[in-house]
């Protein structure tokens, strides 16, 4: 059995992507938060307003780490995909944490980001391009089949 | 004595200003190569040309990540750099690497990041907007002198 | 599925708010002793009465340790309280532990603490007033649902 | 060699005391700041005015939090003195800290707290009342010298 | 659930008192072979006849050393019998390995080898004198009722 | 139970008659991909194509690293198999990987190949000629039965 | 250089017989106190009397704790003697602590206890007869000659 | 500074290539014993001859392993040099080890071994096929400064 969790970008539909190809295999999957509302605001939603934006955003940060730390903590192979927009940092800070942990880092991005990337792909064992490819890897390294 | 590792942005002083400004303090600071033609091509320029740039830049990238994990993994703090340009999202690496060994982190960025930067900033000690911030912190945690 | 550590006051009934309030929740909470009578007498009731106070109190405290460690190693959150009376040092005590193992750590105490509590805060995740705002958290944590 | 951190109370002068009486021996001793003031405020001085009270407190036990890690991290020895005053939480935190990570601990205090810190002694392997004997200790441990 | 290893003595019953009355109590044991006979020839048994005693002795010792690795690993508890008589050196090399990685010790040994467990009893948490008190200390550990 | 990851050689069948062998035994066995042909080319096949014969290597051992990563991290025990052919390099690599996490290690070769892996063997708990040696090894650990 | 830590019987010189041999060569060598009434007494010497033998034991076996984890932890290699007579359980405990710590284990011991041994010299890298073979060994494996 | 372990074939004069190479730099070398008789016979020489050329060479394993182990141990990097004979399985051994202690390993061999490599340099952040190689790398990661 595989635990994976699935960190970064979350405006496209890649995790399901990756959800769907993977039935019928024995892989748990774990993400964070992927509602963006939900995500930004459950610090003050939970534990009280913040006049100042930053500490708005701190206490959010801070209650959706207990789910990312458990997440990256659990698993043994942590995907990180970086999408077309925005500075993603949380996605690279996720990848760097789970490189420290030695867990197995799949990094999924296209190739317009490679050059910007070459450090953070260097700490994984795989590059993929397309959701299909992780599924491919999860199901070669639970299987030993390979995509026909 | 502290051992502080200077990651990230590399494209402006903030280095000499830390380093300048922490002079007699009881400090070793680490540093990445900062030299950007020289991080690129290290990988080719020593173990042999890649005609592919994918793996150009992978070699290189290893190479550095020689230094950068010795640099880490000595430092009692790692200070983190976000500039105003670039994806940077090694820097974002290195500070996920970093708080996953317990390193004390401190994050350095304009108030324009402070939003996209929340989950690294929430990882760490101190969130701060210039260099002469983290040598007053350096000095504080040194020597109980505060900035007059 | 998380595992979650009750730890610190035993006076009021905020682990059943809390427990009773995650019904349905997919959490297994863990906590101390509660019985104060038997938490203090359970090292000589077992193994031999202690003319010594200081000896009496120390057999009790070394067996609920085993109970105590075990609780906080198993957990991936550890929720300590502080209430209004008493020194707590245990609670601060745990907390600590908790925060050297990386735990994610929740407090819970009244504001008229927060300022003898701000080191232990500085560790923590979140920093809640109330129960209810901790099985918010964990409802969150595992469901994304914020509280309407 | 050995090197010793003095946590805890900071009112009274048992760290003077310890470190005096030392003299000779071969321990290098750490401490947090003790100047009140200045640890209250390390954070604000440095970083920024918080208008909050809550945020003052937290801002500078974070910076703090860089020194205190960094005395336990790199102490064999960590004496934690609690007082006759105060709650002292962050005494007791650093007690459970220092557990966690199989530091040698001595705890410090006068008979009325035995009590109350049982959980705390129960961690630690010597248990005194007076600073002259920590400093006993230190010396028997370096030299096979009791007192006279 | 409690997993507790009973290392030590062979020669009496005290694992089946501890096990039978331990019935009902979540409490998962294990124990090394203690099939005198067995547990010293296996190594040749299995793996080909020596005629030197002393690699006799250490082909069966290794192959032992999987078992009691992993036991000791996989406790929360471990529990150290030391008998009448016979040096059992590995009684307290169990006990000492189990004290490295941090696990709930409890040493088992009549008031005549007090002085000469000192050590050992300084690294325990309940230093007990009869099979039974182990059994009441598993029960309240679990459950928090004391014996009556 | 114990968990059981078979390593090394992949021309004969070794594996199955260690898994026929241990039928009744409640131990899991994982292995690395042992069709040759997949395991050479799964990252070229996943990832896409290399012309350089380098990277397409590079790429398939990098996917299997994520599959034998984890079946080391989880294994109680690692049997290594030398066979007579081929340098075999990737085993003794498993071999030192296993015993740096302080897992019980199983070697098995023939005895032409004793002077040659002596390393590897002092790194051992039993060092094994023929498969049926390993079963007894398991039967023996899990139930204290030695061969008939 | 390497770092020795010189455990068990305080009976014999066969310290000063090692520390001898070895001058010359880069070692620190450190060893519990060896004192015997020292070690005996120096619990109630610093810390008060105890009337009950067994907390006089106590509160001397935890001080002397204090010195032989830190001998233990800074120690490459931990060399741990057997002698004729007593019990010597302190030696195993040693031992164990220092075997799942990962030190470079030396025991040293006649041949008549060598079957009471078995699992302790199965933890180590060697096992002597003589002090002059652990100074052959340090000396070997600091230059590379062996004894002519 | 930098500790290098250089790890491997001890029939070419490779690790004096690198030593000299790096004259000038920051940088510690430790080696195994590359005396062959010596290495082969210290432990018999050392601790009495055995009859039997399986435990000769065990004991001999065994006491070069007290330096192997210390030299990984202490290095920030591992080179690792497969030569053109020879199994070279303790090689493969100790580029495992390194690996996972999380060491940076630097793979040294010719073209011709790069399939059967393939593993072991998938673990690697640099493989070379000349010393002069390795001591560029040295240089580049202490002084930025590149291969003219």
């Amino acid at each position: 059995m595989l635990n994976v969790y699935l960190s970064g970008e979350i405006h496209t539909d890649w995790r399901e992507q990756i959800i769907n190809g993977a039935q019928g295999l024995d892989v748990t999957f774990n993400a964070p938060v992927t509602d963006h509302a939900a995500s930004d605001d459950c610090g003050v939603a939970i534990l009280g307003e913040e006049p100042n934006k930053y500490w708005h955003d701190h206490k959010g940060a801070m209650v959706n780490a207990i789910r990312t730390r458990k997440g990256i903590a659990d698993a043994d192979v942590v995907v990180v995909r970086f999408g077309e927009k925005y500075k993603q940092w949380n996605a690279a800070f996720d990848a760097g944490y789970a490189a420290a942990l030695g867990k197995s880092l799949i990094v999924l991005h296209g190739p317009d980001h490679a050059h910007a990337l070459k450090e953070v792909d260097a700490a994984a064992l795989a590059v993929a391009q397309e959701p299909a490819q992780v599924v491919d890897i999860l199901r070669y390294v639970l299987t030993s089949a390979l995509p026909k």
